[in-house]
């Protein structure tokens, strides 16, 4: 080809190519003028706490639309907005004249000092509150608040990277693709992106020059942002992403390999609600049913009946069918009050999953109550499993409990190295296991998943996180008993390969990827996925296994779908 | 025996006896009255900056006795008493007529609650803020500082748990024992007694019945403490006490085991002073030196010069013996302005170590330039490694690097898991591997191993982490490469024969744990060593492994001495 287009390029996720117009993320508001008030104090403090209200409204109901960390920002944002001590503030400074929307940024911004000033522990949660003041002074303003731009147009969203709280105000249904200037294979955009099939590049080091309205074509398999392509290169992108839509669509058979072997294909959910999706995109069950969402009421737990109802809605949606429900995965960066308010240094390394649930035992026997119940009011197989098991006594802890209930097939997550390593007899105990690939990686590698300065650590693709998945692969495979995976990991089409190769007997993933993975693994055999295995294990980092599997693949595999 | 003492029970640590009154850490202060004050303004003003002062300057020289995050809580600690926004609140409570304690008291409590107020995040931050409240109010009282006792007598220390503040103010001279309420085998409490060799029981149910001044008889081996015990059994504590001792004293041979396999005894050492304490226990070598010490301050970086002066000091010490020097081991829980004072949610797992050092290059060149320099004008055998290796890339980057500058022998800590399971590719780059099993265990348990709630996991016997050792010890053996251990493990006597049947070649920990070491490799073999060590392997558990391992020891050792 002659064009002379700009090409930039970076780590795409996945295989797509989109097509579109740049939008990109809005600029912070300017600073309120220091001009006095026109309106009575009175009417100004109305408007604030209208302000206040709107927004921290705005920020729970975010917030309960997501889970995890993207969920505590936004409830402790929420927070924030409603604190008194600041609104004591805001509301003295009115008095002395100035005007709302100035009243916040500087109230607001005295508060911010304050943390910077104590020091290196809190200072950085200023811009958590700064944030909530634009917040506030866009909505005083009547202004959309800052962040992801609305568009009722298709189009491709630029920024320098995207953080939970802007992902929860995405419309993905517009949203075409995705291009970051930081970010890395696992970032927090790279993974909405494989979650929700988008097309995404990030590690962009040219993003910050597209300018609004500019056409680009990514394409994710070459890690390409093509800027302002000829007419001849834009018929060629829709030719390719026709033809891979229509690869995709090629049906919802179960989930196999070229030579026939099954691998059943299932759906990890985060509420009943969600059933639907899945089952149409041909979800063989569901490998791992997260429960955070019923437990969104800090201040206390669900009751038996209102868990059991959810229960029930769930596993009425897969008659005859395999459903893995996960018990609640909680810690104190997600703080729910009857359970783990402390304040941890590293809450990541701290009292959550299945040991916070043994300090609140209570808790736990409640939901295997429900659990049970649901069981036995319905048809589908019903799978339990505890989150954060790191030894075979807590293994056995939650067997033994789960039994005691009435449960009749009882596992743990594996997202500790320590439970891989004692795979062999975490296996003897439990009846299955279930690779969490997200937290495993970051604890193998000692690296926080959320963090974008050691993003780069957190790739499933790493032979060190490889290796532990085979040795549960091969523990499950001298019991004879099912691992899955329910990571990040089985979404990535030929990485799923690979955990086949290394003893995965299922793989789990968001509805949206499973059109993906399920063409992919019609594409290799199960001796060729125990090779590229062992192609991956023999890398010495997660950029070479990538690389080596990829050129291993190519000389296996029926042609690519374009 | 027909005495009818009260004995309670715990987990002890290491092997002596102690003997000796109790003394408890000191109550609270009580709440100053509201009275108005006598004298003027001023005259408070100028008795809160001098108590202010006083207590910053301690809590700073405190500090810089201690490393991690007891220097960390202490550094922020001055930095909250010196903070300006606190001077100005208690100033003007003093304006109003209040005394300088009550305007203490009641400053730092509004301050306090805006912290508890902006949530779980900063909330817990409260508790450091409380104990700065605390100081100045004893200052301004002349009263001590509530926490540790100061005795001229030697007694026996009972406390819920010990900070690391208690720490950094205790006159380990007159501490004969430790007792406390929580704590576990890998508690701050349990490595404080293990490095200076103080008896201690940790994780006693009835700590807190035990009266001041009562009397009582510790027996680490046992986990007892014996209360109010009889004129007989006091004896029979004093002849073991003294029979142990001699057993001790025993020389200064090099480390060895029974067969005379050589295993070198080295020092951990945290600055250029300690050096004649290490020689003096008979250290064979430096196996950690933590260059943490020179940069104290966290505005900016030391001098090469500055650096070249204290790197000389410690080689000079040491001439024609291994000292290993690991660089800068810094990260976000212990900001140094100048390389990172990013916030992180989880330190632990941010960028720390290698991973600061590369992202700010100049700091690791000028020290790897001052390094060289006092290499080049000594005669010990100077060993270079890098903390926080996580991959093969990282390995790699650092060894070259290092080389550039002329440095011999380079090498890597293994302190991450992804690092222990490549150590056939690590150490084909590095020259040596020397495993910190502490924050390997950390890891690979998936525990903060300074969070109480937890540490139960932070435990080096757990076979997961025992098994990553194995990787390390049976790569070096494949390329006949030095594995030394330079964490907690080391300093535990039986461990430390695991360890070299684990494939360690050397061991090193503080200077006071190396006569109990030294003695414990007498008594077994090679062969044994790696019985034991298969022995462990195989356990379910820390706690099992432990339990296996002292029971086949006993059938081969000569007696423990008592």
């Amino acid at each position: 080809m002659t064009e002379t287009s700009i090409v930039l390029t970076g780590a795409g996720i996945g295989q797509g190519i989109a097509l579109g117009p740049v939008l990109r993320m809005s600029a912070p508001l300017p600073e309120p003028e220091a001009t006095p008030s026109t309106r009575t104090p009175d009417e100004e403090k109305a408007r604030v706490a209208a302000a206040v209200q709107a927004v921290a409204a705005d920020l729970r109901e975010r917030a309960g639309k997501v889970t995890g960390t993207a969920a505590d920002v936004l409830e402790a944002q929420s927070m924030m907005a409603e604190d008194s001590s600041l609104a004591d503030d805001v509301a003295s400074r009115i008095d002395g004249g100035t005007t709302a929307e100035r009243a916040v940024f500087e109230g607001f911004g005295v508060f911010r000092d304050l943390l910077i000033g104590l020091g290196g522990y809190m200072g950085e949660r200023a811009t958590d509150l700064d944030d909530v003041a634009q917040r506030v002074i866009a909505a005083l303003e009547g202004r959309p608040a800052p962040g992801v731009p609305e568009s009722d147009q298709p189009y491709i969203l630029v920024a320098t990277d995207l953080a939970p709280a802007d992902t929860a105000s995405l419309d993905l249904t517009k949203v075409r693709g995705l291009v970051t200037r930081e970010g890395s294979q696992a970032s927090h955009t790279a993974i909405l992106a494989r979650e929700n099939a988008i097309v995404a590049i990030v590690g962009v080091a040219g993003a910050d020059e597209l300018a609004e309205g500019t056409e680009v074509i990514l394409d994710a398999g070459a890690g390409t942002v093509t800027v302002a392509p000829s007419a001849a290169q834009s018929d060629e992108a829709r030719r390719r992403i026709a033809e891979r839509e229509s690869a995709l669509s090629g049906g919802l058979e179960p989930g196999a390999l070229a030579d026939g072997t099954p691998v059943p294909l299932l759906a990890n959910l985060g509420s009943a609600e969600a059933t639907e999706k899945a089952v149409a995109a041909g979800a063989e069950g569901v490998g791992l049913f997260r429960t955070e969402f019923l437990f969104l009421d800090a201040r206390m737990a669900p009751t038996v009946e209102q868990q059991r109802e959810q229960y029930v809605k769930l596993l009425q949606a897969f008659p005859g069918k395999k459903v893995v429900v996960r018990v609640l995965d909680a810690g104190a960066d997600k703080p729910l009050e009857f359970l783990n308010d402390a304040h941890e240094d590293n809450p990541a390394l701290g009292l959550r999953g299945i040991r916070s649930l043994r300090a609140n035992e209570d808790i736990l026997r409640e939901q295997l109550t429900a659990l049970a119940e649901a069981d036995a009011a319905t048809e589908a197989d019903l799978w339990v499993m505890a989150p954060m098991v790191a030894t075979v006594e807590e293994t056995r802890y939650f067997v033994g409990l789960a039994t005691e209930f009435g449960l009749k097939t009882v596992g743990v997550m594996v997202e500790v190295p320590s439970a891989a390593l004692l795979a062999d007899r975490v296996l003897r105990e439990a009846a299955f296991a279930s690779i969490g690939t997200n937290d495993l990686t970051q604890y193998t590698l000692a690296a926080d998943r959320l963090l974008g300065s050691v993003a780069g650590f957190q790739d499933p693709w790493h032979p060190a996180v490889l290796r532990l998945i085979g040795e549960v692969g091969s523990a499950g495979a001298a019991y004879g008993k099912p691992v899955g995976i329910c990571g990040e990991a089985a979404a990535d089409p030929l990485l799923a390969v690979v955990l086949v190769g290394l003893g995965a007997t299922t793989l789990s993933m968001s509805p949206a990827a499973l059109a993906d993975v399920r063409l992919s693994l019609t594409r290799y055999t199960l001796d060729q996925a125990r090779t590229l295995a062992e192609v991956a294990l023999a890398a010495d980092g997660a950029a070479e296994a990538r690389d080596a599997v990829r050129t291993a693949a190519a000389g296996f595999a029926t042609p690519a779908a374009p």
